[in-house]
């Protein structure tokens, strides 16, 4: 016996500099505006999951699961954080959805936050390190801009990908933002600019890289009787995945193919029945705009090597009709990492439900993409309109 | 439909000081163990959960899933750290009990881990306040030793509590300790060593507080087909519950109250179909000797103000048949905070099973509490012997 799972209401602060707001009051606010909008009573949700990477770290704040559900009113339910560094809170969906689905649970919050600007960018350096093995890399000297400069580099070098493409990513993802309020970055750049912005890891330069953001982003999941009770059931999680990859350069058959992401992706496609020709609009984890290039592969909407080449082609010049970071993406609405993942599946309820700033016409399929590490840990969603 | 849920294996580290270890060596070992322990193959493990509370504060370690996971060589699991303070590694297992229970999950391995040693004491306490609120009582430099300091002295003053006897509870966990392999200490204190230690937070001293700990502790959960399979069902989980209670002084009815224990508690004593009555043997969280007192009054062992009468009798001169802390408790055996729910479900489980360096004789029915912050993420397990 299993329910069908339903994103039932999303909530979201905008992504971007928020200083002076704890972590705890960007979730609350992003969790209120979720109970809001699925129109479901806050005493029915029994269990609340905290996505939240680096609070420790920057904030010095813990234990994020009661202290959320003290300052949201729930009693006696379940709270706790979850953590799988930038997919934080997609991995804390997959734990809600899998409970629902499995009828042990009837309505789950899920909430992701995170505090990032407003330090050195050396600490922030630093935090992000933290979801690379201490006992290995990191302490060989390994940063995130360095693993994916490698990769660009690689990516470049085998599959002809030129520095072009890969900046046409920030412009196309950047034109995105724009046109979306929540976004962290609201101005357009041109292929000059990123191909002539400050070096940060060669070849990755600054308008390469997503920025440090503050901000929260929120899900309540139900069951259908519950999403059906509290309004019209709109959007259906037809495949919820979490799936480890490798956590080491040692360790990847080679450094442009992330398994993470393609096992995710496979049993994600299975469990929905569809393929990624389907797909009409992804959110997807373009961390670095060589990233979207990687990932967009790795799902399957472009064969290897091609999806620097196909990323520039309108969805009209290719074979697949997907739209990829309508939202701006992790580059342009900002990346709090702990949150990302929650927003992402924002976005795709927005799309869904027709109601998305940059809407694509006649979306019905959706999926999102967040990964923590270098597709250590990796979720894919699919979600499905109803109507 | 249901599965009934079965400790297929546990594992654990001595509690202690590892200097040079990192988390995940730890992790490792404890995991291993647990996994040879319980005869479930690897590759049957689906969904990893990592109990940790300061890694990131700490060691600057987080993504633990999926690093353990790699050093497990577990691949395509899903794996991720759930945190909830010192509750973590308990919180994780009521997650697996529930995937298990409702049949979304066959096997699930759960594996607390914490390093706390080697560090100035300041930076632990600073550390540890992470469990507390920053928008409010840790800014207003509100510790844990200062607040169970509060509690100690009004349960002193409203229900007649002495001096002497939260002493004994250190002393007799010490006792217990010193003949238990894995604790931190092996070596017993009298009644006046306890009340002449160094004042920490009037009138807590230093022998009534929990040491710093490092260690891991890991636990094996399956399905009842799965235990058949791999060997003979030997502990099954009555309950596992998680729920949170007031997070700030503030919010207690009264300080001396617990109510994420009292709720939690019976809830677990509802699932299970048993009373505190029924309980052979206990584990809980004693991280200062007044916290003993309290827990055992709010799940219902004693009356609420007579726990310290009550625990310095034999269970052959009280109403309660119950013995607590035969481990030496959080007082003794330590408190590796990420990993002491876990350890706490391996000594029940070695109780069950008759396996245990202090066995409880005719041991059949097991209880765990394991408290996040003050009380604030609360789990009870209750574990019952098949044989």
């Amino acid at each position: 016996m299993s329910s069908s799972v339903h994103v039932a209401g999303v909530g979201s602060t905008t992504f971007g500099s928020h200083p002076g707001r704890s972590l705890q009051s960007l979730a609350v606010e992003a969790a209120r505006a979720a109970l809001a909008d699925s129109n479901v009573p806050a005493h029915r949700i029994s269990f609340l999951f905290v996505g939240n990477f680096v609070g420790g770290i920057m904030v010095g704040q813990e234990l994020l699961g009661p202290i959320v559900a003290a300052n949201l009113g729930l009693s006696n339910v379940a709270a706790v954080k979850v953590e799988a560094a930038c997919a934080s809170s997609s991995a804390a969906v997959r734990i809600g959805h899998d409970l629902i689905r499995a009828q042990a649970e009837e309505a789950v919050l899920v909430v992701g936050v995170e505090r990032m600007t407003g330090v050195p960018r050396e600490a922030l350096t630093a935090a992000m390190t933290a979801a690379i093995d201490q006992d290995s890399e990191a302490n060989a000297g390994l940063t995130f801009p360095g693993f994916w400069g490698l990769i660009m580099a690689r990516h470049m070098h085998l599959y002809g990908t030129t520095r072009e493409q890969v900046a046409a990513v920030t412009v196309k993802n950047r034109r995105f933002g724009a046109t979306n309020p929540l976004a962290q970055f609201q101005k357009s750049v041109s292929l000059e600019e990123v191909m002539t912005s400050a070096p940060v890891a060669d070849p990755i330069r600054r308008f390469d890289c997503c920025p440090a953001t503050d901000g929260a982003a929120a899900v309540v999941l139900t069951n259908e009787a519950l999403a059906r009770k509290c309004g019209s059931p709109s959007v259906r999680v037809a495949a919820s995945v979490l799936l480890n990859g490798p956590v080491r350069i040692a360790d990847y058959r080679e450094i442009t193919i992330h398994d993470g992401t393609i096992n995710a992706a496979r049993r994600a496609y299975e469990k929905a029945g569809v393929g990624p020709e389907d797909v009409d609009v992804a959110e997807l984890h373009d961390c670095f705009s060589i990233a979207e290039i990687v990932d967009s592969e790795d799902l399957g909407f472009f064969p290897k090597g091609e999806g620097g080449a196909n990323l520039t082609q309108k969805p009209s010049g290719r074979n697949t009709k997907v739209v990829i970071n309508p939202s701006g993406g992790l580059l342009s609405k900002g990346h709090p990492t702990g949150a990302t993942g929650c927003g992402q599946l924002f976005e795709i309820a927005m799309q869904l439900r027709r109601r998305h700033p940059n809407q694509v016409p006649q979306a019905r399929l959706g999926l999102t993409h967040n990964g923590g590490g270098t597709a250590a840990a990796v979720t894919v969603h699919i979600l499905e309109a109803l109507r």
